[in-house]
């Protein structure tokens, strides 16, 4: 496929939705399912599918616009439940074609939906605690839910290349499904990154390069390739393919909805980084209710983000629409987005919902670890702490009711995140091996 | 509960066998479903469920004997396909109430049996290549599925305590899983091990117990432990309640089967530690052809071991019915048991089925985890390169028909032992953020 910059696409795209409805100028060979265009979400303008993701008009995010399915909610249910245990079985929901399961791509989703009692009774929450345990996913982090809408759609645009600026998570994500959906894929970080995220990102086989700077310089750079004809065939997930990748999300929505028994939670804690999460998730459950496949009944939706970057929560506090960017300094590296793109969406969606956006800090990061490791068995990564936090700390404000059903998410593996509790987490007592030495240790009951 | 030694229990159990059935021996409060009684693998005697794992006559190993369902197998398997997408869909099977899938506990199991097109095609196998993937698991290694037995053992003879000598995968496991399911834990590691390991085992808040030696010095800690009055109500997981821990592992052969289209595989790949996993799915795939829940075929069973603790290999290339012990000395850290206990069943089962056991060395470890994770996504522990790196030697040595459907077992995480790959896979470059560097490396396509 012959690409050119993003400008030069844009344009075409816009030229082109001015004579056809964006659903009939789809190119023939791009089948994506029900994903019949892309729509800005601040001025509405339609575009066909490709692989762009800024209005050409106001320079606002495009999103996917779909043909949903129409007819008998109680028919869709069905064929989701027939469907295979992973993101798949959504596939009518998705920007994906039907055909989508025979494919070869990770395969992520359907992740556990864990009753937390242990920790609902330590919160006080008696209506219902649960935690979407996102650390069950192939390469453990929900990274791998939106890669494999990516993978599709890079797919579909003819890319052979898979790339994407990372600090960890992601560049491992994308390593792992390009090696097996056979594309190639070169992904960039800053060259200092942790040794163990360096070698869970290179393990796959594709290219790693490391840049000199930080994730701003990495994200400047591959801005800078996009462009180039240096970066033609080549898919980034999180650029010129987010309005895709940003989709698969939404499977958290549909997840924890059918694992209620298809019903709506009453409240949802969601981190924040970008802010596409919890926006897309939002969008999920209005399809469901648009679907007829859950009732509708209004739920709350609650952002998390760490204090040592907390845009969006300083500016739900302050009553700002605006949000500030902030020069991130928090534990919680993987929600470490200073000027978070979606920030403004989320600040809607909470005021809209009646939820709301906090924060914790890291010693509250690293306490609520340990909690939901004590409590449920569940090893969170740094952002798995963030929500339980808040989720205490919203508790504790009133904002959260205890009496209503509660989702958490946590969103990644401990296992990636070490150091967060290595201080803390260490043998109770180091003992020579005889029963006196056990015994004067104090540990037997 | 009320313990005394090992010793006058084992006599109990076989005093009261000499009088009544095993299956009405068992004390009326302990209801493990199926399981009926315990007998010896060696001499068949019978013994009433208890926490007692050798043979008071002959010193065998127990395994549970079962009152396994009768009846329609299409009902059974229609039964199993309605349960719940953990190891307790198996429930009439295994050594757990009926009611298990309502108690708290980690509900491993349903991983993924991958179809590997991509590996299958280097390797050369045309009938068909399956990965049964357990890092999916929720501690991320197989060892999950044996403590989930191992719990509800603990459950039903009353134990608080939930214990375990470890190097590492099963001292989280049991953490993690004692946590959730509300016993105190306190696990026993030699005082050494790899910090990360460490941090994993403690992060779920029981008591880690640091032994100054090795592991042979935990683990004969842990038998003066279980026959002293310390132990009192302490369940070691894997002492003395290994019958039904070791049960844990007939799950990953329903889960391959039913996975198949309940269908026995040609071929299987499965690593040999102390051997019990590897008898245990014979054992499962027995029970699936006894059911009538799979069509009765022939099935070649193949193990694998590292070069560096290769006692089972060593013997089966030797002809010998015994195993050597060996001092292990490889990477494959997991399968380090010198000394396997069920060493010798293995060289009966894969004698008997016309399977083979081998042996690779560390080399050929890292090159087959590197191999899966560049062909499938699939980044695996070190016993994954084992069964992977064995699968490749097999073929080239004609002992595995590449013409029949293979399933090749990945017990654990790549995460877990990241040191094992790092100083290969590391970054392709390291560039300054230009274009100009960028085509330098000679990266762009």
């Amino acid at each position: 496929m012959r690409r050119k910059g993003l400008a030069s696409m844009a344009v075409q795209s816009a030229e082109a939705v001015t004579t056809t409805p964006a659903a009939d100028a789809a190119p023939a060979s791009v089948d994506l399912g029900p994903a019949k265009g892309l729509s800005c979400r601040e001025c509405g303008e339609h575009f066909p599918l490709g692989p762009i993701f800024a209005c050409e008009l106001c320079f606002g995010p495009l999103e996917v616009a779909y043909e949903l399915p129409t007819g008998d909610p109680e028919a869709l249910r069905k064929q989701i439940e027939a469907g295979p245990d992973n993101v798949w079985r959504y596939a009518p929901l998705l920007p994906v074609p039907a055909d989508v399961a025979g494919k070869p791509n990770l395969n992520p989703g359907w992740t556990k939906l864990v009753k937390a009692d242990n920790l609902a009774r330590e919160l006080g929450i008696t209506g219902g605690l649960f935690i979407k345990d996102d650390s069950g996913n192939p390469t453990h982090s929900f990274k791998d839910r939106v890669v494999a809408q990516a993978i599709e759609a890079a797919r579909a645009f003819g890319f052979t290349t898979l790339s994407c600026s990372s600090t960890g998570n992601l560049a491992g994500a994308v390593g792992a499904a390009a090696a097996r959906a056979g594309f190639r894929s070169c992904v960039f970080i800053p060259h200092d990154l942790e040794q163990g995220k360096v070698v869970m990102a290179a393990v796959y086989g594709g290219d790693l390069v490391g840049i000199e700077g930080n994730y701003d310089d990495v994200n400047r750079f591959c801005s800078e390739l996009i462009g180039d004809s240096l970066g033609e065939g080549w898919g980034f997930v999180n650029v010129n393919l987010r309005p895709y990748y940003a989709e698969g999300s939404k499977t958290l929505a549909y997840e924890i909805c059918e694992q209620l028994g298809w019903q709506l939670p009453d409240q949802l804690v969601i981190p924040v980084a970008s802010g596409s999460q919890l926006t897309k998730i939002d969008k999920g459950l209005k399809e469901l209710i648009a679907l007829g496949l859950v009732e509708d009944k209004p739920y709350k939706i609650f952002g998390a983000q760490a204090e040592g970057c907390s845009p969006v929560s300083t500016a739900f506090r302050d009553g700002h629409d605006v949000v500030r960017p902030q020069k991130p300094d928090t534990i919680a590296k993987s929600l470490a987005i200073g000027n978070p793109a979606d920030g403004p969406y989320v600040l809607d969606i909470a005021r809209r919902t009646g939820g709301a956006v906090e924060d914790v800090d890291d010693e509250q990061v690293v306490d609520a670890i340990k909690l939901l490791a004590r409590t449920e068995g569940i090893f969170a990564e740094t952002a798995g702490g963030v929500t339980v936090g808040v989720t205490r700390k919203l508790l504790a404000s009133g904002a959260l009711d205890p009496a209503l059903t509660t989702v958490v998410l946590n969103t990644g593996d401990g296992l990636k995140t070490l150091d967060a509790v290595a201080p803390t987490s260490q043998a109770t007592a180091v003992i020579k091996p005889s029963l006196d030495a056990f015994r004067a240790a104090g540990l037997a009951e």
